[in-house]
Protein backbone atom coordinates (compact mmCIF):
# COMPACT_ATOMS: atom_id res chain seq x y z
CA UNK A 1 0.00 0.00 0.00
CA UNK A 2 0.96 3.49 -0.76
CA UNK A 3 2.03 5.87 2.01
CA UNK A 4 0.18 8.91 2.39
CA UNK A 5 3.33 11.46 1.67
CA UNK A 6 4.15 9.37 -1.33
CA UNK A 7 1.12 9.88 -3.17
CA UNK A 8 2.18 13.53 -3.21
CA UNK A 9 5.80 13.20 -3.81
CA UNK A 10 5.20 10.38 -6.78
CA UNK A 11 3.56 12.78 -8.95
CA UNK A 12 5.31 16.00 -8.30
CA UNK A 13 7.83 16.66 -11.05
CA UNK A 14 11.01 18.26 -9.53
CA UNK A 15 13.06 21.10 -11.09
CA UNK A 16 16.04 19.18 -12.91
CA UNK A 17 13.98 16.06 -13.33
CA UNK A 18 14.06 15.22 -16.82
CA UNK A 19 10.48 15.24 -17.15
CA UNK A 20 9.16 12.49 -19.81
CA UNK A 21 5.35 12.60 -20.26
CA UNK A 22 5.77 8.87 -21.42
CA UNK A 23 7.19 7.86 -17.97
CA UNK A 24 3.96 8.76 -16.34
CA UNK A 25 0.85 6.20 -16.80
CA UNK A 26 -2.54 7.41 -16.66
CA UNK A 27 -4.04 5.00 -15.19
CA UNK A 28 -1.42 4.05 -12.40
CA UNK A 29 -3.96 3.20 -9.67
CA UNK A 30 -1.50 2.18 -7.05
CA UNK A 31 0.35 -0.98 -6.31
CA UNK A 32 -1.45 -4.12 -8.06
CA UNK A 33 -0.90 -6.67 -5.59
CA UNK A 34 -3.39 -5.18 -3.36
CA UNK A 35 -6.85 -5.65 -4.51
CA UNK A 36 -8.83 -2.58 -6.39
CA UNK A 37 -11.31 -2.78 -3.93
CA UNK A 38 -8.82 -2.35 -1.05
CA UNK A 39 -6.97 0.61 -2.87
CA UNK A 40 -10.46 1.95 -3.73
CA UNK A 41 -11.57 2.38 -0.43
CA UNK A 42 -7.92 3.59 0.82
CA UNK A 43 -8.52 6.36 -2.06
CA UNK A 44 -12.35 7.68 -0.91
CA UNK A 45 -10.95 7.96 2.69
CA UNK A 46 -7.96 9.75 2.04
CA UNK A 47 -10.29 11.96 -0.14
CA UNK A 48 -12.55 12.31 2.62
CA UNK A 49 -10.02 12.97 5.34
CA UNK A 50 -8.51 15.35 2.67
CA UNK A 51 -11.34 17.07 2.38
CA UNK A 52 -12.17 17.86 5.95
CA UNK A 53 -8.29 18.98 6.71
CA UNK A 54 -8.70 21.17 3.66
CA UNK A 55 -11.61 22.72 5.10
CA UNK A 56 -10.34 23.22 8.74
CA UNK A 57 -6.74 24.89 7.32
CA UNK A 58 -8.70 27.04 5.16
CA UNK A 59 -10.71 28.44 7.86
CA UNK A 60 -6.98 29.30 9.20
CA UNK A 61 -6.25 30.83 6.37
CA UNK A 62 -9.07 32.67 5.97
CA UNK A 63 -8.78 34.21 9.81
CA UNK A 64 -5.15 34.79 9.52
CA UNK A 65 -5.49 37.34 5.90
CA UNK A 66 -2.03 36.50 5.08
CA UNK A 67 -1.46 33.76 2.13
CA UNK A 68 -3.42 33.04 -0.54
CA UNK A 69 -3.05 30.02 -2.79
CA UNK A 70 -3.61 29.33 -6.86
CA UNK A 71 -4.57 25.50 -7.90
CA UNK A 72 -4.35 25.78 -11.53
CA UNK A 73 -6.08 22.88 -13.44
CA UNK A 74 -4.53 21.68 -16.83
CA UNK A 75 -6.13 18.66 -19.03
CA UNK A 76 -7.15 17.68 -21.82
CA UNK A 77 -11.22 17.61 -22.64
CA UNK A 78 -13.26 14.64 -20.16
CA UNK A 79 -10.28 13.79 -18.30
CA UNK A 80 -12.23 15.28 -15.02
CA UNK A 81 -11.07 19.05 -14.36
CA UNK A 82 -15.18 19.84 -13.49
CA UNK A 83 -15.73 17.13 -11.49
CA UNK A 84 -12.59 17.46 -9.47
CA UNK A 85 -13.37 20.93 -8.28
CA UNK A 86 -16.99 19.83 -7.19
CA UNK A 87 -15.86 16.66 -5.24
CA UNK A 88 -12.36 18.62 -3.85
CA UNK A 89 -13.68 22.15 -2.74
CA UNK A 90 -17.19 20.40 -1.97
CA UNK A 91 -15.57 21.19 1.98
CA UNK A 92 -14.09 24.47 1.92
CA UNK A 93 -16.21 27.09 2.95
CA UNK A 94 -17.30 29.09 -0.30
CA UNK A 95 -16.73 32.23 1.59
CA UNK A 96 -12.83 31.36 1.25
CA UNK A 97 -12.90 29.58 -1.82
CA UNK A 98 -13.50 31.12 -5.56
CA UNK A 99 -13.20 29.55 -9.33
CA UNK A 100 -12.69 30.79 -12.62
CA UNK A 101 -12.92 29.45 -15.85
CA UNK A 102 -11.72 31.01 -19.06
CA UNK A 103 -13.63 31.65 -22.33
CA UNK A 104 -12.43 32.82 -25.66
CA UNK A 105 -10.54 36.20 -25.11
CA UNK A 106 -12.49 39.36 -25.42
CA UNK A 107 -11.09 41.95 -28.07
CA UNK A 108 -10.05 43.80 -25.02
CA UNK A 109 -8.32 41.24 -23.37
CA UNK A 110 -6.42 40.26 -26.52
CA UNK A 111 -5.38 43.94 -26.78
CA UNK A 112 -3.52 43.05 -23.43
CA UNK A 113 -0.58 41.22 -22.05
CA UNK A 114 -1.58 37.34 -21.90
CA UNK A 115 -1.48 37.23 -18.46
CA UNK A 116 -3.41 40.38 -18.25
CA UNK A 117 -7.06 38.72 -17.85
CA UNK A 118 -5.63 35.81 -15.31
CA UNK A 119 -3.73 38.30 -13.12
CA UNK A 120 -6.91 40.09 -12.22
CA UNK A 121 -8.71 36.96 -10.89
CA UNK A 122 -5.84 36.20 -8.73
CA UNK A 123 -7.19 35.10 -5.58
CA UNK A 124 -6.55 37.98 -2.13
CA UNK A 125 -4.94 37.20 0.69
CA UNK A 126 -6.97 34.25 3.00
CA UNK A 127 -8.47 32.31 -0.10
CA UNK A 128 -8.53 29.53 -2.52
CA UNK A 129 -8.57 30.45 -6.40
CA UNK A 130 -9.16 27.58 -8.66
CA UNK A 131 -8.41 28.10 -12.18
CA UNK A 132 -10.23 26.11 -14.70
CA UNK A 133 -7.85 26.42 -17.26
CA UNK A 134 -5.29 29.16 -16.84
CA UNK A 135 -2.41 31.18 -18.33
CA UNK A 136 -1.05 28.01 -19.49
CA UNK A 137 -3.70 27.89 -22.10
CA UNK A 138 -1.28 30.40 -23.86
CA UNK A 139 1.46 27.82 -24.35
CA UNK A 140 -0.58 24.73 -24.85
CA UNK A 141 -4.01 25.59 -27.21
CA UNK A 142 -2.15 28.38 -28.89
CA UNK A 143 0.88 26.70 -29.47
CA UNK A 144 -1.22 23.43 -31.21
CA UNK A 145 -3.11 26.64 -32.93
CA UNK A 146 -0.47 29.52 -33.88
CA UNK A 147 -3.15 31.72 -35.70
CA UNK A 148 -4.30 32.27 -31.88
CA UNK A 149 -0.76 33.77 -31.50
CA UNK A 150 -0.98 36.43 -34.49
CA UNK A 151 -4.03 37.40 -33.31
CA UNK A 152 -2.79 38.43 -29.97
CA UNK A 153 -0.90 41.03 -32.37
CA UNK A 154 2.19 41.40 -30.80
CA UNK A 155 4.52 43.39 -33.28
CA UNK A 156 6.96 42.01 -34.78
CA UNK A 157 6.55 38.26 -33.00
CA UNK A 158 7.55 35.36 -34.98
CA UNK A 159 5.75 32.48 -33.51
CA UNK A 160 8.97 30.07 -33.17
CA UNK A 161 10.79 28.24 -30.35
CA UNK A 162 11.72 31.47 -28.88
CA UNK A 163 8.69 32.80 -28.72
CA UNK A 164 7.38 29.63 -26.48
CA UNK A 165 10.66 30.36 -24.47
CA UNK A 166 9.86 33.56 -23.58
CA UNK A 167 6.38 32.72 -22.49
CA UNK A 168 7.69 29.81 -20.35
CA UNK A 169 9.92 32.40 -18.92
CA UNK A 170 7.03 35.28 -18.42
CA UNK A 171 4.68 32.70 -16.69
CA UNK A 172 7.77 31.41 -14.52
CA UNK A 173 8.64 35.09 -13.59
CA UNK A 174 4.81 35.73 -12.95
CA UNK A 175 4.86 32.91 -10.47
CA UNK A 176 7.90 33.81 -8.83
CA UNK A 177 6.52 36.91 -7.98
CA UNK A 178 3.40 35.22 -6.54
CA UNK A 179 4.94 32.84 -4.77
CA UNK A 180 7.13 35.72 -3.63
CA UNK A 181 3.83 37.63 -1.78
CA UNK A 182 2.40 34.90 -0.50
CA UNK A 183 0.61 33.60 -2.50
CA UNK A 184 0.85 29.26 -2.86
CA UNK A 185 1.02 28.21 -6.38
CA UNK A 186 -0.25 24.49 -7.09
CA UNK A 187 -0.64 23.05 -10.75
CA UNK A 188 -2.14 19.92 -11.48
CA UNK A 189 -2.40 18.27 -15.43
CA UNK A 190 -5.00 15.72 -15.13
CA UNK A 191 -3.34 12.88 -16.75
CA UNK A 192 -5.91 11.13 -19.18
CA UNK A 193 -5.17 8.64 -21.66
CA UNK A 194 -6.08 9.40 -25.18
CA UNK A 195 -7.81 5.78 -25.15
CA UNK A 196 -10.04 6.37 -22.17
CA UNK A 197 -10.97 10.32 -23.57
CA UNK A 198 -12.89 8.08 -26.27
CA UNK A 199 -14.54 5.69 -23.77
CA UNK A 200 -15.65 9.06 -22.06
CA UNK A 201 -16.51 10.44 -24.72
CA UNK A 202 -18.67 7.96 -26.14
CA UNK A 203 -20.22 7.91 -22.74
CA UNK A 204 -21.19 11.11 -23.25
CA UNK A 205 -22.56 11.15 -26.73
CA UNK A 206 -24.61 8.47 -25.93
CA UNK A 207 -26.35 9.69 -22.89
CA UNK A 208 -29.21 12.08 -24.53
CA UNK A 209 -28.80 14.35 -20.84
CA UNK A 210 -24.92 15.19 -21.45
CA UNK A 211 -26.14 16.38 -25.46
CA UNK A 212 -26.34 19.85 -25.23
CA UNK A 213 -22.78 19.62 -23.65
CA UNK A 214 -21.10 18.38 -26.88
CA UNK A 215 -19.32 20.84 -29.20
CA UNK A 216 -17.58 19.88 -31.81
CA UNK A 217 -14.04 21.20 -30.89
CA UNK A 218 -13.64 18.50 -28.10
CA UNK A 219 -13.62 15.93 -31.13
CA UNK A 220 -11.70 17.98 -33.37
CA UNK A 221 -9.14 19.12 -30.45
CA UNK A 222 -8.70 15.07 -30.48
CA UNK A 223 -6.92 14.70 -33.27
CA UNK A 224 -3.89 16.80 -31.89
CA UNK A 225 -3.59 14.34 -29.47
CA UNK A 226 0.34 14.25 -30.00
CA UNK A 227 0.17 18.27 -30.73
CA UNK A 228 -0.91 18.81 -27.29
CA UNK A 229 0.95 16.66 -25.53
CA UNK A 230 4.06 17.52 -26.62
CA UNK A 231 2.86 21.12 -25.86
CA UNK A 232 2.27 19.86 -22.22
CA UNK A 233 5.79 18.09 -22.42
CA UNK A 234 7.41 21.41 -23.07
CA UNK A 235 5.21 23.29 -20.74
CA UNK A 236 5.43 21.00 -17.80
CA UNK A 237 9.36 20.58 -18.17
CA UNK A 238 9.59 24.31 -18.23
CA UNK A 239 7.74 25.60 -15.49
CA UNK A 240 7.70 22.66 -12.92
CA UNK A 241 9.85 25.83 -10.39
CA UNK A 242 10.36 25.09 -6.84
CA UNK A 243 8.18 28.10 -6.34
CA UNK A 244 5.41 26.13 -8.42
CA UNK A 245 5.27 22.54 -8.80
CA UNK A 246 3.42 20.85 -11.49
CA UNK A 247 1.42 17.43 -10.59
CA UNK A 248 1.06 15.12 -13.57
CA UNK A 249 -1.81 12.87 -11.61
CA UNK A 250 -3.01 9.60 -13.14
CA UNK A 251 -6.54 11.05 -14.46
CA UNK A 252 -7.94 7.03 -16.02
CA UNK A 253 -9.41 6.61 -12.65
CA UNK A 254 -11.66 9.21 -11.28
CA UNK A 255 -11.16 7.51 -7.80
CA UNK A 256 -7.17 8.33 -8.16
CA UNK A 257 -7.46 11.60 -9.23
CA UNK A 258 -9.34 13.04 -7.18
CA UNK A 259 -8.20 11.51 -3.83
CA UNK A 260 -4.38 12.98 -5.31
CA UNK A 261 -5.32 15.89 -5.98
CA UNK A 262 -7.50 16.73 -2.38
CA UNK A 263 -4.47 15.18 -0.52
CA UNK A 264 -1.82 17.46 -2.33
CA UNK A 265 -3.93 20.74 -1.38
CA UNK A 266 -4.57 19.82 2.03
CA UNK A 267 -1.10 18.44 2.37
CA UNK A 268 0.40 22.20 1.15
CA UNK A 269 -2.29 24.50 2.75
CA UNK A 270 -1.76 23.13 5.92
CA UNK A 271 2.31 23.39 5.15
CA UNK A 272 1.35 26.86 5.12
CA UNK A 273 0.40 26.38 9.01
CA UNK A 274 -1.76 29.92 9.03
CA UNK A 275 -2.42 30.76 12.18
CA UNK A 276 -5.25 32.59 13.80
CA UNK A 277 -4.08 36.09 14.57
CA UNK A 278 -2.71 36.98 17.56
CA UNK A 279 -4.28 38.95 20.42
CA UNK A 280 -2.15 41.64 21.34
CA UNK A 281 -2.43 42.52 25.28
CA UNK A 282 -3.83 46.01 23.95
CA UNK A 283 -6.75 44.29 22.48
CA UNK A 284 -7.13 41.81 25.40
CA UNK A 285 -8.27 45.36 27.73
CA UNK A 286 -10.35 45.95 24.80
CA UNK A 287 -12.11 42.82 25.35
CA UNK A 288 -12.34 42.83 28.91
CA UNK A 289 -13.66 46.45 28.95
CA UNK A 290 -16.40 44.88 26.56
CA UNK A 291 -17.28 42.32 28.05
CA UNK A 292 -17.91 44.74 31.45
CA UNK A 293 -19.56 47.26 29.57
CA UNK A 294 -21.96 44.49 28.26
CA UNK A 295 -22.52 42.57 31.23
CA UNK A 296 -23.70 45.70 33.01
CA UNK A 297 -26.05 46.15 30.23
CA UNK A 298 -27.73 43.35 31.27
CA UNK A 299 -28.71 43.92 34.68
CA UNK B 1 -47.18 23.38 11.53
CA UNK B 2 -46.07 26.06 8.93
CA UNK B 3 -46.92 25.43 5.70
CA UNK B 4 -43.45 25.23 3.50
CA UNK B 5 -44.47 27.80 1.13
CA UNK B 6 -46.14 30.22 4.09
CA UNK B 7 -41.85 30.05 5.16
CA UNK B 8 -41.21 32.37 2.17
CA UNK B 9 -44.69 34.73 2.26
CA UNK B 10 -44.13 35.53 5.77
CA UNK B 11 -40.56 36.80 5.47
CA UNK B 12 -41.11 38.33 2.00
CA UNK B 13 -41.68 42.14 2.37
CA UNK B 14 -44.77 43.09 -0.23
CA UNK B 15 -44.26 46.32 -1.97
CA UNK B 16 -46.66 48.73 -1.13
CA UNK B 17 -47.16 47.30 2.31
CA UNK B 18 -46.81 49.77 5.37
CA UNK B 19 -43.08 48.02 6.57
CA UNK B 20 -42.59 48.28 10.17
CA UNK B 21 -39.55 46.64 11.81
CA UNK B 22 -41.10 46.47 15.42
CA UNK B 23 -43.90 44.62 13.80
CA UNK B 24 -41.49 41.26 12.44
CA UNK B 25 -40.43 39.43 15.65
CA UNK B 26 -36.42 38.70 16.07
CA UNK B 27 -37.20 35.74 18.33
CA UNK B 28 -40.36 34.22 16.19
CA UNK B 29 -38.98 30.37 15.54
CA UNK B 30 -42.57 28.80 14.65
CA UNK B 31 -46.22 27.92 16.16
CA UNK B 32 -45.17 27.97 20.36
CA UNK B 33 -47.89 25.05 19.66
CA UNK B 34 -45.94 22.92 18.81
CA UNK B 35 -42.88 21.50 20.82
CA UNK B 36 -39.60 23.45 20.02
CA UNK B 37 -37.93 19.64 19.23
CA UNK B 38 -40.23 19.00 16.66
CA UNK B 39 -40.14 22.41 15.21
CA UNK B 40 -36.07 22.69 14.95
CA UNK B 41 -36.53 18.77 13.32
CA UNK B 42 -38.61 20.46 10.53
CA UNK B 43 -36.22 23.34 10.00
CA UNK B 44 -33.41 21.06 9.58
CA UNK B 45 -35.05 19.20 7.26
CA UNK B 46 -36.74 22.13 5.72
CA UNK B 47 -32.63 23.58 5.14
CA UNK B 48 -30.84 19.74 4.05
CA UNK B 49 -34.02 19.15 1.55
CA UNK B 50 -33.72 23.18 0.79
CA UNK B 51 -29.65 22.20 -0.16
CA UNK B 52 -30.14 19.51 -2.56
CA UNK B 53 -32.81 21.30 -4.51
CA UNK B 54 -30.43 24.22 -4.47
CA UNK B 55 -27.89 22.29 -5.98
CA UNK B 56 -29.60 20.76 -8.04
CA UNK B 57 -31.53 23.91 -9.90
CA UNK B 58 -27.89 25.81 -9.54
CA UNK B 59 -26.27 22.61 -11.53
CA UNK B 60 -29.16 23.73 -14.78
CA UNK B 61 -28.63 27.37 -13.82
CA UNK B 62 -25.00 26.99 -14.60
CA UNK B 63 -25.70 25.05 -17.91
CA UNK B 64 -28.56 27.20 -19.03
CA UNK B 65 -26.04 30.40 -18.86
CA UNK B 66 -28.84 32.69 -19.25
CA UNK B 67 -29.92 34.01 -15.55
CA UNK B 68 -27.84 34.83 -12.63
CA UNK B 69 -28.59 34.99 -9.09
CA UNK B 70 -27.18 37.68 -6.86
CA UNK B 71 -28.05 37.42 -3.01
CA UNK B 72 -27.70 40.12 -0.74
CA UNK B 73 -27.18 39.43 3.29
CA UNK B 74 -27.67 42.63 5.42
CA UNK B 75 -27.36 42.18 9.30
CA UNK B 76 -25.89 43.80 12.34
CA UNK B 77 -22.96 42.05 13.67
CA UNK B 78 -23.52 38.49 15.15
CA UNK B 79 -26.52 38.02 13.45
CA UNK B 80 -25.26 35.27 11.69
CA UNK B 81 -24.17 36.08 7.94
CA UNK B 82 -21.28 33.91 7.65
CA UNK B 83 -22.89 31.23 9.29
CA UNK B 84 -25.51 31.13 7.18
CA UNK B 85 -23.43 31.61 3.54
CA UNK B 86 -21.31 28.45 5.35
CA UNK B 87 -24.22 26.12 5.77
CA UNK B 88 -26.59 27.24 3.20
CA UNK B 89 -24.62 27.29 0.56
CA UNK B 90 -22.36 24.25 1.31
CA UNK B 91 -23.92 21.84 -1.54
CA UNK B 92 -23.65 24.11 -3.91
CA UNK B 93 -20.90 23.47 -6.98
CA UNK B 94 -17.97 26.13 -6.12
CA UNK B 95 -17.68 26.67 -9.77
CA UNK B 96 -21.58 28.42 -9.89
CA UNK B 97 -20.88 30.22 -6.49
CA UNK B 98 -18.89 33.33 -5.80
CA UNK B 99 -19.63 35.41 -2.88
CA UNK B 100 -17.84 38.84 -2.07
CA UNK B 101 -17.92 40.80 1.07
CA UNK B 102 -16.63 44.31 1.29
CA UNK B 103 -14.19 46.10 3.50
CA UNK B 104 -13.65 49.99 4.25
CA UNK B 105 -13.35 51.76 0.15
CA UNK B 106 -10.47 52.17 -1.13
CA UNK B 107 -9.58 55.99 -2.22
CA UNK B 108 -9.85 54.44 -6.31
CA UNK B 109 -13.83 53.23 -4.54
CA UNK B 110 -14.15 56.73 -3.35
CA UNK B 111 -13.13 58.63 -6.00
CA UNK B 112 -16.01 56.32 -8.13
CA UNK B 113 -20.07 56.88 -7.56
CA UNK B 114 -21.30 55.12 -5.07
CA UNK B 115 -22.24 51.41 -6.36
CA UNK B 116 -19.09 51.13 -8.81
CA UNK B 117 -17.45 48.95 -6.75
CA UNK B 118 -20.62 46.53 -5.77
CA UNK B 119 -21.19 46.47 -10.03
CA UNK B 120 -17.63 44.86 -10.44
CA UNK B 121 -18.68 41.91 -8.80
CA UNK B 122 -22.26 41.38 -9.88
CA UNK B 123 -22.40 37.44 -10.75
CA UNK B 124 -22.02 36.68 -14.45
CA UNK B 125 -24.69 34.62 -16.00
CA UNK B 126 -25.57 31.06 -14.85
CA UNK B 127 -23.66 31.97 -11.35
CA UNK B 128 -25.15 32.39 -7.84
CA UNK B 129 -23.51 35.74 -6.45
CA UNK B 130 -23.85 36.30 -2.83
CA UNK B 131 -23.06 39.68 -1.59
CA UNK B 132 -21.81 39.73 2.25
CA UNK B 133 -22.78 43.31 3.13
CA UNK B 134 -23.47 45.28 -0.11
CA UNK B 135 -24.77 48.58 -1.46
CA UNK B 136 -26.97 49.13 0.93
CA UNK B 137 -24.23 49.73 3.47
CA UNK B 138 -24.17 53.05 1.68
CA UNK B 139 -27.87 53.79 3.00
CA UNK B 140 -27.32 52.08 6.25
CA UNK B 141 -23.63 52.84 8.16
CA UNK B 142 -23.18 55.79 6.19
CA UNK B 143 -26.22 56.97 7.22
CA UNK B 144 -25.81 55.78 10.78
CA UNK B 145 -22.59 58.16 10.00
CA UNK B 146 -23.13 60.91 7.54
CA UNK B 147 -19.34 61.85 7.64
CA UNK B 148 -18.72 58.49 5.68
CA UNK B 149 -20.87 60.18 2.95
CA UNK B 150 -18.67 63.37 3.12
CA UNK B 151 -15.58 61.53 2.73
CA UNK B 152 -16.94 60.63 -1.21
CA UNK B 153 -16.55 64.56 -1.70
CA UNK B 154 -19.98 64.33 -4.28
CA UNK B 155 -20.30 67.91 -5.53
CA UNK B 156 -22.92 69.73 -3.69
CA UNK B 157 -24.65 66.93 -1.92
CA UNK B 158 -26.25 67.92 1.22
CA UNK B 159 -26.67 64.81 3.69
CA UNK B 160 -30.29 65.49 4.03
CA UNK B 161 -33.16 63.39 3.60
CA UNK B 162 -33.47 63.70 0.15
CA UNK B 163 -30.06 63.10 -0.17
CA UNK B 164 -30.78 58.76 1.01
CA UNK B 165 -34.05 59.34 -1.34
CA UNK B 166 -32.00 59.95 -4.06
CA UNK B 167 -29.73 56.85 -3.07
CA UNK B 168 -32.74 54.46 -2.37
CA UNK B 169 -34.09 55.56 -6.29
CA UNK B 170 -30.40 54.74 -7.34
CA UNK B 171 -30.59 51.29 -5.77
CA UNK B 172 -34.06 50.63 -7.20
CA UNK B 173 -32.95 51.77 -10.33
CA UNK B 174 -29.99 49.24 -10.43
CA UNK B 175 -31.88 46.31 -9.13
CA UNK B 176 -34.78 47.59 -12.01
CA UNK B 177 -31.90 47.01 -15.01
CA UNK B 178 -30.36 44.10 -12.76
CA UNK B 179 -33.87 42.24 -13.26
CA UNK B 180 -34.47 43.33 -16.75
CA UNK B 181 -31.27 41.52 -18.03
CA UNK B 182 -31.45 38.33 -16.33
CA UNK B 183 -30.66 39.01 -12.62
CA UNK B 184 -32.85 37.37 -10.26
CA UNK B 185 -32.19 39.72 -7.04
CA UNK B 186 -33.52 38.61 -3.15
CA UNK B 187 -32.51 40.14 -0.07
CA UNK B 188 -32.18 39.37 2.94
CA UNK B 189 -31.74 41.34 6.49
CA UNK B 190 -31.23 39.38 9.25
CA UNK B 191 -33.33 40.26 12.01
CA UNK B 192 -31.32 39.87 15.56
CA UNK B 193 -32.39 41.85 18.45
CA UNK B 194 -30.32 43.41 20.77
CA UNK B 195 -30.35 41.35 23.33
CA UNK B 196 -29.52 38.33 21.42
CA UNK B 197 -26.36 40.37 19.69
CA UNK B 198 -25.59 41.34 23.88
CA UNK B 199 -25.20 37.42 24.51
CA UNK B 200 -23.50 35.81 21.33
CA UNK B 201 -20.81 39.02 22.11
CA UNK B 202 -20.42 37.69 25.43
CA UNK B 203 -20.22 34.17 24.05
CA UNK B 204 -17.26 35.41 21.67
CA UNK B 205 -15.97 37.25 24.54
CA UNK B 206 -15.57 34.40 27.28
CA UNK B 207 -14.00 32.16 24.08
CA UNK B 208 -10.64 32.71 24.03
CA UNK B 209 -10.25 30.79 20.50
CA UNK B 210 -12.95 33.90 18.91
CA UNK B 211 -10.66 36.58 20.39
CA UNK B 212 -8.86 37.25 17.58
CA UNK B 213 -12.58 38.35 15.70
CA UNK B 214 -12.94 40.69 18.12
CA UNK B 215 -13.46 44.57 17.06
CA UNK B 216 -13.59 47.03 19.05
CA UNK B 217 -15.95 48.74 16.88
CA UNK B 218 -18.48 46.09 16.77
CA UNK B 219 -19.70 47.31 20.36
CA UNK B 220 -19.13 50.54 19.84
CA UNK B 221 -21.86 50.43 16.62
CA UNK B 222 -24.01 48.45 18.94
CA UNK B 223 -24.56 52.07 20.57
CA UNK B 224 -26.27 53.70 17.64
CA UNK B 225 -28.59 50.34 17.60
CA UNK B 226 -31.40 52.75 17.02
CA UNK B 227 -30.10 55.26 14.65
CA UNK B 228 -29.05 51.53 12.49
CA UNK B 229 -32.52 50.03 13.13
CA UNK B 230 -34.13 53.26 11.67
CA UNK B 231 -31.53 53.53 8.88
CA UNK B 232 -32.75 49.43 8.44
CA UNK B 233 -36.80 50.31 8.15
CA UNK B 234 -36.58 53.38 5.73
CA UNK B 235 -34.01 51.20 3.43
CA UNK B 236 -36.37 48.26 3.33
CA UNK B 237 -39.70 50.29 3.41
CA UNK B 238 -37.91 52.16 0.26
CA UNK B 239 -36.19 49.55 -1.70
CA UNK B 240 -38.45 46.10 -1.57
CA UNK B 241 -40.11 46.03 -4.90
CA UNK B 242 -41.41 43.42 -7.28
CA UNK B 243 -38.14 43.07 -9.15
CA UNK B 244 -36.17 42.64 -5.71
CA UNK B 245 -38.02 41.95 -2.70
CA UNK B 246 -36.71 41.68 0.99
CA UNK B 247 -36.90 39.49 3.14
CA UNK B 248 -36.85 40.29 6.97
CA UNK B 249 -35.51 36.82 8.61
CA UNK B 250 -35.84 36.69 12.27
CA UNK B 251 -32.39 35.38 13.05
CA UNK B 252 -32.37 34.87 17.13
CA UNK B 253 -32.62 31.41 16.39
CA UNK B 254 -29.96 30.28 13.74
CA UNK B 255 -31.94 26.95 12.88
CA UNK B 256 -34.64 29.14 11.78
CA UNK B 257 -32.85 31.92 9.79
CA UNK B 258 -31.12 28.92 8.08
CA UNK B 259 -33.74 26.80 7.29
CA UNK B 260 -35.63 30.09 6.10
CA UNK B 261 -33.13 31.84 3.72
CA UNK B 262 -32.04 28.31 2.18
CA UNK B 263 -35.58 27.72 1.47
CA UNK B 264 -36.16 31.01 0.13
CA UNK B 265 -33.20 31.05 -2.15
CA UNK B 266 -34.21 27.21 -3.18
CA UNK B 267 -37.34 28.08 -4.02
CA UNK B 268 -36.37 31.56 -6.04
CA UNK B 269 -33.98 29.55 -8.21
CA UNK B 270 -35.98 26.62 -8.99
CA UNK B 271 -38.75 28.87 -10.17
CA UNK B 272 -36.72 30.55 -13.01
CA UNK B 273 -36.65 26.65 -13.99
CA UNK B 274 -33.62 27.14 -15.97
CA UNK B 275 -33.15 24.48 -18.64
CA UNK B 276 -30.20 22.47 -20.46
CA UNK B 277 -30.03 23.95 -23.33
CA UNK B 278 -31.53 22.55 -26.15
CA UNK B 279 -29.89 20.15 -28.43
CA UNK B 280 -30.72 21.33 -32.41
CA UNK B 281 -31.05 18.93 -35.57
CA UNK B 282 -27.40 20.33 -36.61
CA UNK B 283 -25.99 19.60 -33.54
CA UNK B 284 -27.36 16.02 -33.40
CA UNK B 285 -26.06 15.08 -36.55
CA UNK B 286 -22.89 16.49 -35.15
CA UNK B 287 -23.03 14.16 -32.19
CA UNK B 288 -24.00 11.35 -35.05
CA UNK B 289 -21.33 11.89 -36.78
CA UNK B 290 -18.81 12.46 -34.00
CA UNK B 291 -19.93 9.03 -32.20
CA UNK B 292 -19.20 6.89 -35.77
CA UNK B 293 -16.02 8.57 -36.11
CA UNK B 294 -14.86 7.46 -32.25
CA UNK B 295 -16.63 4.24 -32.65
CA UNK B 296 -14.18 3.56 -35.80
CA UNK B 297 -10.99 4.46 -33.86
CA UNK B 298 -11.97 1.65 -31.51
CA UNK B 299 -11.23 -1.05 -34.03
Amino acid sequence: MLKLDEVVDRFRIDPGEKFRLKDHDPSWAGNKGVPKAKRKKFAEDLLAKSIRELAEAQDRLYASDTWSVLVVLQAMDAAGKDGTIKHVMSGVNPQGCQVFSFKQPSAEELDHNFLWRYSKALPERGRIGIFNRSYYEEVLVVRVHPELAQAERIPGAEIDRKFWEGRYEDINNLERHLARNGTLVLKFFLNVSRDEQRRRFLKRLNDPSRHWKFSASDISERGHWDAYMEAYQDAIAATSTKWAPWHVIPADHKWVARAAVAHTIAEAVQGLDPKYPEVTPEKLAAIKDARERLEVEGD
